[in-house]
């Protein structure tokens, strides 16, 4: 039995923890889930370290919705550079999952990206887990979490 | 008992330290307070580390008020980053509480959104450690400290 | 026999591991490759290290494709400083191999970089493992990886 | 008998550390001073750090003048995080003291704040290690080292 | 008998590396030197770390010439990072040697540079090993490496 954690935020402006856990539940079995949910993305990166060594996390995904100011910018490479740093003191994958307040055009839009891109990267900490020749498989695929593959390249 | 941590700063122009502490002593019982001034948002990493491994603290509020120039967007960036890598350190939440100069028109607006900022994150504190469950049913509600609530979007 | 890790991603447009890994068997003998697959850059810096102290590689190559926009520069960013920190937790060398989207006019121009500047490092990783005085007979000598050597400089 | 490291730079161009020393031995007794002189800003934090560990310093003040090009914020940038990194690794205060250039109008300013901005930040650096309870009296009072002091807001 | 190392690239566009070591033999004896050659400046912090703690040295210089365009100018602010993380690590000084190929005009003024900026480094390498009262008395006169010092400024 797997131990999988969802760390979220009340700042994010949608449910981005409650989609991966659905879909975690929908793409296979094996796993129990605890969650974890602090006020915003700077909080993340202590609260993944203890869902991992205090809970015993195998893997953990970090969901979190940064606004779009410049400070949010800021606090987004914060969060990211400790999610970081909390991976490499534990040798455990963090998947972060963060929407920014402008990569969509309106409030509909927004909901519906946080909510593909958790879904999607829900799959891939599955496979993290379970089935990483999946990912080795897709290496250099343009794979992308909520909007559209971009697909390879090609030189020939 | 839980023991909690203020650390606060000289260059701060609002007593953002009082105001919390105030706060907690409204939310609850249940946990004493120790507080710690230094001179600038760039000491408080350390101080909060210090309250945590040699007073005890099961938490930390770190609350500090940026200046408005470029420089100081530098120090924040830079206290932030410390700040994250002291949770990192310890296993334990640091609640950042920064207000910047320029979030605010003027004086009366800057003192106002100090003070409901580290109140409203006060109780971030309080529920971090004696209840939790009230953070996750706020999960992805678009909650915010200081400024009005943005509240969540649905993509239905 | 020495061990060198092969880490990349799902979301580069290009199967740069597999350059990496044709070049190295092409370049010589008396290594066996490790390959570890996962979505993102940001997810590299752990990889890495995971596979230096749990699969025992002696170096790893860390092959990706950032994005065009601000947002992906700053996730390159995040991923090089992490990349950095893995490599002084473990003191082997990590060879980072990022290829920026902008960096090429066109999809069949990525490519090409892609490929050509995964081969010429995966040489730099054989020449660090067993042949490190190649490299001290090219100090100064202004190389490049991808793109056309710029050479030496001289003020006489 | 405390000990008070002075770590500074033969890159600045006003001699922070003598005026730093004159002023602590001015506000008090009880310490003893050991001086550590680098080339320039990104030596402090190692030298700090030694102070601390090999000299046994109870507290340091880091004193330096980044120059005004976008390479020197830099590089005060890269200093300043490790003076926050050096802190968290040894839980003691090393209070920065930074003048960049273009803060000055003219040589002169640039001198008198220097001059200036040292000796304010001695008496904090005193007070921390022997009278906190001045720090926590001037919490949130929008204190200045060097220029003058802002003072406090209120919204009432 | 104190052991220096030089680490150097090959992305360099000037024997950075030789230029030091003909000036180290110039100032003084009682040392030997250790030579590295890597890649590129992300390469350096773990260089610099390996030959502190695997090769035993006492001091290192870490020599590079990050190229011109932004991408580059992230390449050093990494590096910069990473080689002060290190000698936080080691409480060893490791004496950064950048020339940025935008501080000259042309390729022969590039040359003059990193030659002149790699010997004047070198002098104070041995300084720090040998005679730190040599900084001391230097302390604040406003010396620079590779251009002309800016000498002390006064407020009287």
């Amino acid at each position: 039995m797997k131990l999988i954690g969802i760390a979220d935020t009340t700042f994010a402006r949608f449910d981005m923890g409650a989609a991966a856990i659905d879909e975690l539940n929908k793409t296979g079995t094996g796993f129990r889930i605890i969650r974890y949910t602090v006020p915003g993305v700077k909080d993340l990166p202590v609260t993944c370290k203890k869902l991992i060594e205090e809970q015993h996390c195998d893997i953990v995904m970090a969901l979190g919705m940064p606004g779009p100011k410049q400070k949010d910018k800021m606090c987004a490479h914060e969060a990211s550079t400790g999610l970081i740093a909390a991976q490499l003191a534990t040798n455990k994958h963090i998947i972060e999952v963060f929407v920014h307040a402008d990569e969509a055009e309106n409030d509909k839009e927004l909901a519906f990206l946080a909510n593909s891109r958790a879904r999607e990267h829900a799959v891939n900490v599955y496979d993290l887990l379970f089935r990483p020749d999946r990912l080795t498989k897709n290496a250099g695929m343009g794979l992308r979490q909520g909007f559209a593959d971009e697909g390879p390249v090609e030189y020939r």
